[in-house]
């Protein structure tokens, strides 16, 4: 393979054939190729595309560039949950122990937060010893025994599309849909499934600008998935404002400890409650939505899932009491600092984006993959848009570790929340379904 | 500057600013930016373009990356020529000393061969001793001196160009018209230069593929002399065949000897008075066309131009016996083979591509910049499309370094010289003419 024929040809938009992306995924991985050559090719591709034929070939491999969970030898289905990435999103930790309660098996690979949007990785790092950087053996056998676990990309996991990721986001080539559902699957695939939900962020604080690139990403996708006979479901879930009222990382897994034990925010436990019930009708554990949503309820509400988010911790090293009393395992931030409105109204908008961006400005996010996290910063939010405040009611609590991140905390929340007269009408938690089937406008 | 901020600008299509250009050259000079970026950003370019201001920006912005002749001393004009690549191009080494002999200044920063193209500087360095390093003030006092002086590239001018080219190269992004024409203007305005004259090639063995294209590119460094105060006229010149009859580093040199005594190849002898004519006027040393062939006539046939020719070489350390005896001062192949017509008829092409890329497989081209080149090896041409043939008539003879060369030479020439019994039209030796007065359709 030469490298710069293909640079090349995909310049002049042409196409790419399996064999070459193959060629290509294992030179990248065994960084024999040099990364202007690669950063080249993938601009050209943010520029020209890439047929379907192209990207499924891409994802593959990718996928075979390194090794897979392989539950051949399992009996019972197996199924991910992956979220195009948000603020206050702590569902994947609600999810994995409650689907894996339910009977299905969740052996999820995770992503750490970048940018305005946070990581499942992260969060549950605040938990004191909690390991993700298991190895596919250990990581098998934990979802053998207890039917779950959550881990980082290994070095094993797709190490093509490990590098790739990392020149993207150097290169400004990260916005490409082809090239965004290629990474995604090709970890996801790795995952050994039987199928995988997706949660396509849409709206103010999601990663992709339009309505009409979340749904061609999801349509992506769904398409890898069907040619990888990994069934998908995509769910574009509303990120205008933030999920839940927990935005950091130590304060999420204290929100999702309490959806565990069948509390929490309405809007996380609803759309934890509609992932988990396609998971369960794709794991063929439930037969329809209907009766996956009673196993899931019951599940949360009986403490059955929360029991199995305490195996979980335990298997990967962590401390259990975060299930009993989250807040006395977690690091606390040094200050908390109320905020209030200003003037009596209707809550508008809570800006998502601003709110993540402010987490970073706190600490608690990274602005490179070398930065370090505070787990225990960010905001708990008291008011959600819609709501109703006089002057002086609490917004939001700052959790900050000294005064520097107070301001801007504080500056955050001028610019993210903001308050008027006029009523607001929410929009829907989920607005689309995309399946094999198409794409499907809901309420 | 953050890099990632213009690589995704002009990803989308947008502008980057005079200031900006500036600092990425600046930081590229420096090698203070990582290649990855550079490669991306040329690859958005190279997808999207530059507006005119953009292109005139780069190319200042590269130009004072590093350090320019300065002669505004000098009372005489200073005419500078360059060549887009051909083959069988040896027209520099005669220009240079002729038009000095005339009494313009010619400070000229050449290249070397890459691809299927040869180069100026890899030609001269045939001649034993030939010193092509010199430092922009040894160059200078050397103009000041002769009149004239053929240098590389060197760590001094343009440094970002010599890195964004090297780059380019590798990473499929020459083929831009902006960037060819900033990277090529880059170098010619640090050559303190009152006067440009350009020739384009166009055909087969053309570096650009389309004559659309070559009159863009043409315009575009038109354009950019005219925003630098230095005019710029471009001949459009034939390359379908390759321009003389010695094909090679060495051998070209001894029919630039040749031409220098008035002798040589009729249709080199006419593109160099052409574009020295240009020169003479633009340097005003002539009023008109008329008058300036008449010098260069004169130069070439009474000798004065061999002798200015005989004091470069000196003041650049080479052999000045390459002017009486070139055969003998340069080196010689080990084998000449000759190649002769199959069958009778006339020639119908003699593909210059072809036997470009053939000089490269007898080890007298560079695949690589780091490749070393045989100045012994090349090809001998003895007809010309058009000329009337008899099987076993010397179509050219194969200069080569062994058995393999000779292999390498046979098949090259098998591919590249057709015969047939149509008659052929020869097209112009120069189709068009590009000043800022427009595009000026000739013979």
């Amino acid at each position: 393979m030469t490298l710069r024929g293909l640079i090349e040809r995909k310049r002049d938009g042409g196409r790419i054939g399996p064999d070459e992306w193959h060629a290509f995924a294992r030179e990248v991985a065994a960084g024999s190729v040099p990364d202007y050559q690669v950063a080249a090719l993938l601009m050209a591709i943010c520029e020209r595309g890439l047929s379907p034929e192209e990207t499924a070939a891409l994802t593959e491999a990718m996928l075979r560039s390194g090794k897979a969970f392989d539950f051949s030898h399992l009996a019972v289905g197996r199924v991910g949950k992956h979220s195009t990435g948000g603020v206050g999103d702590k569902v994947s930790i609600v999810l994995a122990p409650l689907v894996a309660a339910c009977g299905a098996a969740v052996p999820m690979i995770s992503g750490r937060g970048l940018g305005h949007t946070g990581g499942t990785l992260d969060k549950l790092e605040s938990i004191p010893g909690f390991n993700t950087r298991l190895s596919l053996a250990a990581a098998t056998a934990q979802v053998e025994r207890i039917g779950c676990v959550i881990i980082g990309q290994t070095s094993e996991i797709a190490p093509a599309d490990r590098k790739l990721y990392a020149l993207r986001d150097a290169t400004g080539t990260v916005a490409s849909v082809p090239l965004i559902a290629a990474s995604i699957m090709s970890k996801k695939l790795a995952e050994g499934l039987t199928g995988l939900v997706l949660d396509v962020k849409t709206g103010i604080g999601a990663f992709l600008p339009t309505l009409e690139e979340e749904i061609a990403v999801a349509t992506q996708m769904v398409e890898l998935g069907t040619y990888h006979a990994c069934p998908v479901v995509a769910l574009l879930s509303n990120m205008d404002f933030p999920l839940g009222r927990s935005c950091g990382n130590g304060n999420e897994v204290t929100e999702a400890v309490a959806a565990l034990t069948g509390g929490g925010p309405p809007d996380l436990r609803a759309l934890t409650l509609r992932l988990g019930a396609e998971m369960l009708v794709l794991a063929r554990v439930a037969r329809d939505p209907g009766g996956a949503r009673t196993m899931l309820e019951h599940a949360l509400d009986s403490g059955v899932a929360l029991e199995k988010f305490r195996a979980m911790v335990e298997a990967q090293g962590g401390d259990p009491g975060v299930c009993d009393a989250p807040r006395r395992v977690l690091a606390q931030p040094g200050l908390r600092v109320p905020y209030v409105a200003p003037r009596h109204g209707i809550v508008q908008r809570v800006n998502a984006r601003l709110i993540g961006e402010g987490i970073t400005a706190l600490g608690g996010g990274r602005r490179t993959m070398e930065d370090a996290i505070d787990p225990a910063v960010g905001f708990e939010l008291a008011a959600t848009p819609g709501d109703t405040v006089r002057g002086g009611d609490l917004l939001a609590t700052i959790l900050a570790r000294d005064d520097a991140g107070v301001a801007a905390g504080r500056a955050t929340l001028d610019a993210a929340i903001a308050i008027g007269d006029a009523p607001v009408r929410l929009p829907p938690l989920v607005s689309h379904r995309v399946t094999a089937a198409g794409v499907e406008a809901l309420g």
